[in-house]
């Protein structure tokens, strides 16, 4: 089966390094097929980016030319858009920050999310509401590391243990990957801490693949039917990318 | 004090619409200046539509020239971007959804929204569980109608009296008009149903005008700090309106 | 539009103070009218004062001869009644605490309210609960100051200062000012804060003004029907004021 | 031991029903002693009469000279005071609503409250939701009857069983008797309905003898302790009844 | 009327301590009879031991040959089972864990509960929650001392005073025993603290006199609905005890 | 991998049922190993069966002595014993009911659930509100067919089809088959209904699959740690199978 991982942001670097995350969790039949938007924020720090982000990437899955696929992981952790790619594509589609959180529920009671900036928590808090997930989640702490900074792998695992101690007060059981930039960190911190880190990505690509494997798809009753034919416009004339 | 109210959709024949409703609300010196964005879909009516709607009123007021403004209305009712506008701009940001909720919850028990499309339903109950104000609401209900089908005024107030039955059975004490192109509809209905209808426009306006005349601004610690300055690209090369 | 703003204590001076605040929230076209109770608690301090509170502003309400009105202001943070004095009266009621959260909610993600003495705090959070407006109340902290302690404006600024910190730890981006008696302090707070800061009577100020802008009133079905007429009893033969 | 029961009315012949309902209940060594309010409501229904029901019961206790007493039964169903009750005695407090839930959690998953007027349902919501106990209540539903038509035994039968069925549809394994006027009605709907149907009147007896006999008392940290010494006045000079 | 006491582990110890308990809290006509069960966890300190411990003592009431008995208390501070004896027996059937909830909500706002190990914090909170009762718990605090560590009194008295401080830090204003253990330590650490503390026995052994001296029994509609006849086996051959 | 899924009751030919859909779901490298536990209920409907059950295959999982497994999957749907088995077991551990919602998360806004007799509704939603995936559940519906009679399928699937109107009423936009004997009806119900239908054995083997694939473990911090040693005794002498 071929999944398309899309990132939320125009760094391509950063769609490489989720890719390589997402191979290594895939199953032996997966091919991943990393998508980059081709407009939007260079990462996805806050609301506004939030935003941004989810209209460009529903843009660039609108204008996938590429091989069919049978699935779409989101991989932004936090971003918006989920439901509305699930009203574009007739596949699952599975965002990361749900996918984490399901696959920790079930590896301990209570779990908490380490991420980036502070001011990604609310957002994170209230992605996982909406997904019907926040209940067993214990907190959402920040690092204090923007999302290009993840890049100096020492300074952010040390980071990430700092913010789970504050974690594990709170009653985490589990902790999370609060980023898709910091694929490959589970297993080191997971080591150290002597409790469970789920990666989102890998979750995501399982999850997807669960899905698929089931023959499973969206419904298209009410919430996600598919979007009505009018006429809508995708960015500014012009809107390539500036620096604000 | 000068209000600009956005239009969550291209069709500028609403946001006329939507401009007079906010002027019969508005304070002897308030100006309202309506604004349309120029890209995003011609009308707001499911998930990815709301999505795109964010991010092009984002780019309308990032990229607005007129005149110095006090406060924004958003006027796209369950719509996505209140926050990113709260972190964009240095005024206060008023949305129409909770607006007409917090004006609803203070004149009974428990309210309910009547809105256009079934499908819009749990966009709206999710605006509203975000913002603080769903607890009092008692249902969420559709007529049935798209948004662009709101003009015949008789067919819109029959579909509506009829929907609101089904809220009131369900515990609602005060109505809410569910989408902007409503507006005006509230005098009409209120009077048939012998309760009041609390219109999002309007109500929106006053907590605008109410926010500036008590000098108070957004917060930006944690939450809707200023966007980090990055690149951004606001949509693709020539991605001007064209039909789905 | 007249507005009566009722003090929920039976300490005229205390009147005063609300009143000055309330007339500079008030547009230019409101007359604010200060009603003090003819009996009731010297101050509201705890669930005795506050239900006694509650059936003396009725009183005052219910036996008030002056010029007509169009709303009620109840000036009591966390006291009782609001639910009574919709029923007794024909205008809107906006109670001071339930409007400080209103506005709270539209200005940062979350808001913490910061009150007089301790044993207070559980009655604002059921206010807040019941009204509608916990979800994105992130803590209420008490300062340790009497109500009628909180002349000494120095003394009641840095406990105010003090405590505030502990509702910012616990996630507050907005704050309010939990007492009637502490209007006027917003300003002098809010920029050694770095945060919005809301007083309830300001608030409450502009609600009503919104709402008889609006043509409002409250739902008359169910919840705030007008009182049933029967033989009702307003306090004891003799009743009035004496030292506990 | 000697429990004072008091009712939220004026009316005499109801404190004398719920004292005969109070007696059924209580254990061998317990004395019951009904206290009737000398002012407030001839009957309580809605917030108005509540909130004066609680004012003009707290000064019935205040100045109650009988004999010593060891504990408190509040009868007024939904109605207000239990707080400022706690504060102002002693002794343990039970208060018939929470009381009946406390029973019904007991006796089955979810229970139901049938109670008097459709316009008491919010009251009594409110008032299960702060005592702690709402999670597992399935619903309250109204019978349209007025308290004091409730002497008319056998259409009181008919309404409860009607609502009844209401709250059975709604999941309620259990109900209860939403009204201190309804003792003496348990056992004949219990039977007729199959279910175990409980009165609040004389679970708070039970309660009360609970706490009694295991020398429990109201906690004074924070949220109850006793009221601070200060002016108060309970009642306007010659509040004595008069018709409304 | 006539109690059986459960113990929810093997531990003869124990049971008699319990039963201890429950006798000191029993009026002058209620005979208590402590039941320990034939197999099962010698402590019930985790999920496993809990549901072992459940199916232990449903078949140790199944099996019972005594004399006749009125009501139920289950002796295992939140270990499950309570709704599997309510469907077996056809009398009242109270836990201790709720009971002693149930009677802390009417002594306090909000309440706390003192355990043994930290890993039964997660299931007390559970038990709660489905009894209908968490929402006025403001924490649930381990001592880190072991079922059977309970007997050396003075250690176990010091690591109450020092647990009960964090939970009266998170609101407590009232305090629960939370093992069957820790009965008779009530009185001791009330002084100490100041604060009302519940014994669960003492609680659930009023609360089962209340239920039978109201003639109340389980609700057999629909939750707790008789077993269905059908083949059951209740243990491995040769299931005795042993060490694991 | 192996997996082993534990049936939840005695009855064979329902193991072999059930490990016939998990096979059916499993991927390629995926061994199914079905293990049916030696005493315990025939089938599991209500509460006394479902702490049966969970003693009794926490019993099975303890002595047992086949090929070593890399996870556990139980298919009991709604039933108790997963904490216990997480303790138990060094490897993943899913229950069917959690995994159903889990997957029904993601393919629609509200899913809703289809089970067996209306008592085990509540257990059901007891199950999901613990495993924290409550929140997005519209519904639980009973189909009034016991567990032993889902055999005939044709009754079974019309059942379904009837229960399943009412969740969809109720907001479901995605359906789970509410026992484990349903397995295989998904597609044909789906066909019927047009919308998405999850099988809790299928999705629990997915997810099984999911965690074992990316190298995650149950936490032994704090909820699900190693049963402490101690004496624990498995059921009665001679507790082998007896007509009730």
């Amino acid at each position: 089966m071929r999944i398309v991982v899309t990132n939320c942001n125009t760094t391509q670097e950063m769609t490489e390094e989720i890719v390589r995350g997402a191979r290594a969790a895939a199953g032996p039949g997966t091919t991943v097929l990393g998508l980059t938007p081709g407009w939007g924020p260079e990462s996805a720090e806050g609301w506004l980016d939030s935003y941004l982000s989810a209209a460009a990437v529903m843009d660039a899955l609108r204008t996938y030319e590429g091989p069919a696929y049978d699935a779409v992981v989101m991989a932004g952790f936090g971003e918006h858009g989920r439901e509305g790619v699930r009203e574009l594509v007739d596949v699952p589609v599975v965002d990361i920050t749900e996918a984490a959180a399901h696959l920790a529920c079930l590896l301990g009671r209570r779990y908490g999310v380490v991420t980036t900036l502070e001011r990604s928590c609310g957002q994170i808090e209230d992605s996982l509401e909406l997904a019907g997930v926040a209940r067993n989640c214990a907190a959402v702490i920040g690092t204090g590391l923007g999302v290009l900074e993840l890049e100096d792998a020492e300074r952010t695992e040390a980071a990430f243990l700092t913010a789970a101690e504050r974690a594990r007060d709170a009653g985490a059981e589990v902790l999370v990957l609060g980023c898709a930039g910091m694929t490959g960190l589970q297993q080191a911190v997971s080591e150290k801490l002597g409790v469970p880190v789920v990666d989102g990505v890998g979750a995501a690509v399982k999850l997807a693949e669960s899905l698929v494997g089931l023959g499973l798809r969206t419904s298209r009753v009410a919430g996600y039917a598919t979007p009505l034919p009018k006429r809508r416009g995708w960015g500014r004339s012009g809107g390539g990318a500036q620096a604000d």
